[in-house]
């Protein structure tokens, strides 16, 4: 299989279906294959993973994953719960450089919540560590404690060696765009801020002199994204931070349903691509969900596991004339339906 | 001692001084100590907090603090450091609700990034947990792995007790506001996160019914703090979260330099008053910092720990008139030097 597409809960069916029509029409010799995932695996399954599917996934040239969660799930066991089945996902892929842009489409500065002056012709990388961290650590377990009530323990944990493997991603990625690295974590406060803190200033020193690198502590960096978030070009930070701190950023681009992030592994292995925004339990099954981040995740695949770069770039223009032209969906202030920006899409092919 | 003043690091010394300037003109009978904390504390004595300041601290009334920290001491060992010291008080003085205002000072509406309308009125209150979580668990340490390179750890721990505590505040709060409150976690992926709702839900379904309650993962916290900021009352959140989006929420309203926050523990112990902006190395010495968080945080210093809401109604009402009169130190916009602005609040009273 070339690509594997899992559109998971939520609104990820109806956006994924979009890219199916868009991959049938722009690489129609593409084989794909499409699996059950998340809440939707586990009703069938019981599992959020199946064992196949995961399978099925480290054999693909790219995987896309839709989305996955809802408050359907919200009693399921967590580690039977739609977002574990993409933890595990994730784990399984090996893909631990989670690359989310924070790009502000032109057409769209006006959507912000920003000032436009702040947000126009914003570009920046944020580069999240995704398979290691507290979403990962043991120990975790919740225990009654003897006078009664509870505890509960989750644990971060970082290496040397999956801090510096995503550092590297981040250097290469800024060595390609404006050559500067921000790295942000708790140092003041963390053991493993400390410890992120200095593999990064080492393989800085050792391989990457070149490329300018600042730290930032990922509260001022918080506030530094809100205030001015054009001072950024490469983002790296950890799992956790990168969580939070992306959301953020992708919110205030002002074009939250159109970004596309990719999570990569080692060269070779196959990436997992998907759109930023969640599975939108609000609006689902209504078929007014923005399919551009899907759309654009998919160009992603093409671009960094299929070896398409001219499609991609096809791809790419096709959605920026759709929306030069005034295509809109509900989240940009328009009233085209999924399909209707499906066809948009198509129609610029 | 009524109130202990620690000045700090990096602009606190400057901004403190004008906070006893206010107390000596406002309330002269009060009895005010001063101490060095911190950094400074740690050029003296070779440590961020002595043993007496922290014996100081609980005897004394109501403690205000600067703020803490630089890259001067950058390389001082984690346990020695500036920031050490702040969360050894927050835990000696036993503070465990930090309330952390984003409030939009309505001369101030267009100083925000966020767009005017979006901004103006704006006043919601975090709720910060402030002596648990991953800045305080055991364990916590960076070993050296037998094959190479190191592996760091950081603990999240949280009690049924510590949590109900600090929810406990933000419901009383909210009754006295908006009446909602929503509570920010990560329970679809952390234990910590899992616990925190559970224990919210009981407590609100015990002795909270009548607040409104919803709870909302905090990667989307982060999300709908840029997006409307209006729609929060009281945001609830453990120590990590409430560090990041209180410091977002804090930037957005572009009145960082202005805002207060307050520490409190269990009735009738002292409460700990901190402006929310930090320690600002880049300005400090030059004596431009804005002086108003401090004094606002001496205003609710008189309010909840000293027992003077008559003097912090007129306090507040001094800045608020020094402000319309266009008092406006440089991160407002104007040219005010700190004491100039002291100068303006004491004008005012
Ligand atoms: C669904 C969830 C497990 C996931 C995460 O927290 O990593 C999501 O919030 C994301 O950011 O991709
Ligand atoms: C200085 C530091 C220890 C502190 C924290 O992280 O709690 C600060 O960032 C804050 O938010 O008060």
């Amino acid at each position: 299989t070339d690509l594997l597409l899992l559109p998971g809960d939520g609104i990820g069916p109806e956006v994924t279906a979009q890219v199916r029509r868009v991959a049938e029409a722009l690489t129609p010799d593409l084989k794909l294959e499409e699996r059950l995932f998340g809440g939707a695996s586990y009703d069938a399954f019981g599992t959020p993973l199946a064992d196949e599917t995961l399978a099925a996934a480290k054999a693909a040239r790219a995987v896309l994953m839709g989305a996955v969660g809802g408050p359907k799930w919200a009693g399921v066991p967590r580690d039977k719960r739609p977002e574990a089945g993409l933890l595990n996902l994730r784990a399984g892929m090996e893909v631990f450089a989670n690359l989310r842009p924070a790009l502000c489409f032109g057409p769209l500065a006006d959507a912000s919540s920003l000032k436009r002056e702040l947000v126009e012709g914003l570009d920046f990388m944020i580069v999240r560590e995704l398979t290691g961290g507290i979403y990962f650590g043991e120990p975790r377990f919740i225990e009654e404690l003897p006078g009664g009530g509870k505890r509960a323990v989750d644990t971060q944990v970082y290496t040397t060696a999956e801090i510096e493997r995503v550092a590297r991603v981040a250097f290469e990625l800024a060595r390609g765009r404006r050559n500067k690295v921000a790295s942000a974590e708790k140092s003041n406060v963390m053991d493993s801020g400390l410890l992120w803190r200095e593999v990064v200033t080492d393989l800085h020193k050792r391989e990457y002199a070149d490329v300018e690198l600042t730290h930032i502590l990922a509260d001022n960096a918080a506030m530094q994204i809100v205030k001015a978030p054009k001072q950024f070009d490469v983002l790296l930070t950890d799992n956790l931070f990168g969580d939070i701190l992306s959301d953020a950023a992708a919110q205030l681009t002002g074009s939250l349903g159109m970004l596309p992030s990719a999570a990569l592994g080692v060269a070779g292995k196959p990436g997992l691509y998907e759109p930023i925004h969640g599975s939108a339990p609000d609006i689902a099954g209504q078929g007014v969900a923005n399919p551009l981040a899907a759309i654009l995740s998919f160009e992603m695949a093409l671009r960094w596991s299929l070896d398409r770069a001219a499609e991609a770039d096809r791809l790419y223009a096709a959605v920026e004339r759709a929306l030069e032209k005034g295509a809109r969906t509900r989240d940009l202030g328009g009233a085209l339906t999924t399909v209707q920006m499906g066809d948009a899409v198509l129609a610029e092919l």
